[in-house]
């Protein structure tokens, strides 16, 4: 994260880790602040066998683009909200230049990043996948639950 | 991708995965004009073995996310300019509901995608690896070149 | 709606059918997290009888569209406004591709989500196209109210 | 249309009518040059036998909404791209206040504002619903048949 | 006004015509709700001698012009902030078409409006005038009172 | 004009008047490159007989509102799309500070700046408000014109 | 700055130049209701001594455009947000016209303001520039010990 | 300039500079493509002499900000239009986080980069500071003579 700021929104990342029993570190890097330790930890994240970075930051978010530009490592980039409802960092995070890729989700998007380092993660590791499973269909489930209470609101004219 | 008027910019992605030596398919499905081969694409794609599904549409682009919600293998979208510049498209691509996520390259970003891709195969393969740093490097190697013309234009004042 | 916090901004239009004495039915189904139930929906509804669907969604709102991808029967799209303003779910509704449409009103617009579809029932419903006139009257009757109520405003060089 | 300069766009929405066998007719206009014309066509419409108004209009683009006030029929707003990319046509047009509203499609899309013309006219005319019916068939097959193309694309790895 | 939950910016404008000894009226009138009596309104404007006219309305703002369009007095448009930041009611009222204009001020700026309505009355009318010039006198003498105590605020590296 | 590169938007405004039968001059004036220039004319508009000012700007369009701060002669201000389709010159113009006003029109909009600055002539002059409503019964004349026009335009199913 | 409504902004900048030792002024000042204190102001700068000029403004932020184009001392513009997320004042402030200059930092940027304007006057002033190095170290290590205290946030999959 | 598709852009700024008779030298630096050589070139700037950098980039511009993280020389950031009409250029580079800043100047404005450079380097050399007077002068001197020519513009009713 570029900002201990966006804390909140990477502890929803960590808590899907973690329940995905996917081992993780967190690190506070700024493209801005810190470049000295950004390139440090970019350029070691292959050898550390480091499979997925999710980086996340707010305003003109240069940290995943950084980060990309010095590894081959996937890097998943979240636009934080800090000003302009977050469409700064969402254009500062996606219009990446032709030949280096951020995998951007959108704003503030902390647990859909955690999702999609899984499902990455999910490609070589078939544990994984299953909890990713188990996850998917609990969605599912969680609507078709709210579509049964939905039925408990009455109208006179409701049909069911 | 959901219309052939988009294969130009598909075609970037196809050039560089032939690059890569990565085996793909090219498919029209449009989840707003067939939605039923959509479906039996995306649920069918982890047995078939892919591995990554790249899907561009313009709009109100809803391919990459209805293929996101019918398959747990990692979907890149490649939001289309047709309208507004692109950000119609960028819009309904990236701002994905929890839970679901698609990672979103920049608007037109074929050969992005494309890099993305390659960037998550070379997880669990070497020799993609080895040739995704190959093309890394050449991109370096062409800024470099780059650099090196910018001295011929001469200038009074211009110091080199 | 593609999530009960919806439920709100179509109580609004509930009341407005209730009022109306037009049957309907309330489900909560989600494109990307619930696609075979909004299949099953959208498939059946045809023959179910139903003439009008309102589908509100947030976001990369792909519900209403979808559902019209799988039925011929008039579906209107409520933007939700979850993020930026609701402009990410105006878009990724109204931008429809060409043949498939959906008939989109104002971003949280449960109200006149429910008048269109009141509009379109009148069509072949006498009753319903009274009470919709009554309702129209009655509309204009409360401004012409409001504009009573501002002659009482007053100010030294106020003329009326 | 509130110009004749829309004349391309609604010709796409004529032609289409006349593909599904359903009488119409076309006007130009304004809301805000030819008021008089304007309150007469709405508060006549219904009378006439009218069933649904397709309104396309640009810029600060009042006509649908205007109309919209004067008749209970329903009215489709195209938004017509003259300036801004058409946003402002389509926020003049979407945004309509608590009570009155438009069916509004995208920018430009006269053929989509046909074919939700159609969908509301087939709910009460089985022949229009067949010829509807064929024609989302064929949206359908169209899209297969380039699917079948994109299979003559050939690459060295691409596999089918 | 479009609605009377445009009261409180209108009230700014009452104040200054009041405090510039103008007479005026109010009213509360919608193009899209009471039709019939925004037109009785701006046809009878100019024959009652109302030398100009302020509109206000939020959302698809179609007022300003709507008045615009059925009297040649000065119609002043107050585009209000009711949703996305007031920038739909600004294009409904601002982007009119050729022939036919709307004197557009800043969102929400109600007293702005009444600002210019007295400079186009001052244009004839020499108390009028006096009074303006006073008041844009003290605008600037508030401003230089401001620019006095900012002196208090002390720093020690602040050189008055 | 702030530029000369304005002058195609503003011949418009110029031929307007001159069928009005109005005395108007034209200058190029920048707030950013002539302020001196500016300042002059602003200062001495009034006491010059000048009873409108037309000033049109692109950018950061200054030149309508700082014009507006050293006169009480209303101004109108058109935004000229240069950048950004007009959009950094509207916002530049129309959000005047409470207190001074700039009577704004649509982007690029020289023949309406003219039509509002008639508008407020007219007030106080009876030959230019009769050449005023001629040109607004002509304006009408036109659609309607337009309007028996699309009576030719053939289709099977078109009714008229 | 414009308004004394922006003076919590400014005071970000007024501390760090104190905390480099940089003497300053500060100043109410608006182009649109203090014209001729804002040329006073510009015309003598350059003469007094001013080295670098903070213009802060919101709305149709003219004042650092205003100050630039009398004064060959460089401005620095901070764009307010007071409406519109300060988009306006931000493209009002940053899109000047050919020849004249505004150095622009971000909305509501009281802090970087003067951050660069230290980085200039550093140019010629040894005792600044080892203030700022000093600062810029400060910067980076906040960061780093949030990086430290990261690791006690504890997960059972977390690494470090 | 991060490509040399740039290079029109900083030609206008070339030219400027070498009219101020101020040395400069050119490169191509990408901040996604050639971090190394960004780093050696940011870190290196003070060391050679370098008094003020001017940054170009286009779409997620990370260069700017990047080379401003590296050094404590003034970087002024030109955002390039290459997308999104350079909005995303432009919230990359401007919207920097509290402590580390890039003076930007308008989209594409090479020029005005030049310009406040020279403006910067004049502090400190009265040779500069002459040759960009005379440059300001010349800027009035176009507009006042643009001035005279329109008064050759003919029309009936036009005073001078």
């Amino acid at each position: 994260m570029g900002s201990t700021s966006d804390l909140p929104i990477l502890q929803k990342a960590a808590s899907f880790l973690n329940d995905m029993k996917i081992p993780f570190e967190m690190n506070a890097l700024s493209a801005h602040r810190t470049p000295t330790e950004v390139e440090q930890f970019a350029r070691g994240a292959q050898g550390r066998g480091i499979k997925v970075i999710i980086a996340a930051a707010g305003m003109a978010a240069a940290l995943p683009g950084v980060i990309a530009a010095m590894t081959p490592v996937p890097v998943i980039g979240i636009p934080i909200n800090s000003t302009l409802d977050g469409r700064d960092a969402l254009l500062s995070i996606v219009q990446m230049p032709p030949g280096v890729s951020v995998a951007t989700v959108g704003i503030n998007a902390g647990l859909n990043a955690a999702v999609l380092a899984t499902q990455i993660l999910a490609l070589s590791n078939d544990e994984v996948r299953e909890r990713l499973e188990a996850y998917r269909s609990g969605l599912s489930a969680k609507i078709v639950k709210a579509n049964e209470e939905l039925k408990e609101v009455s109208y006179e004219y409701k049909v069911n």
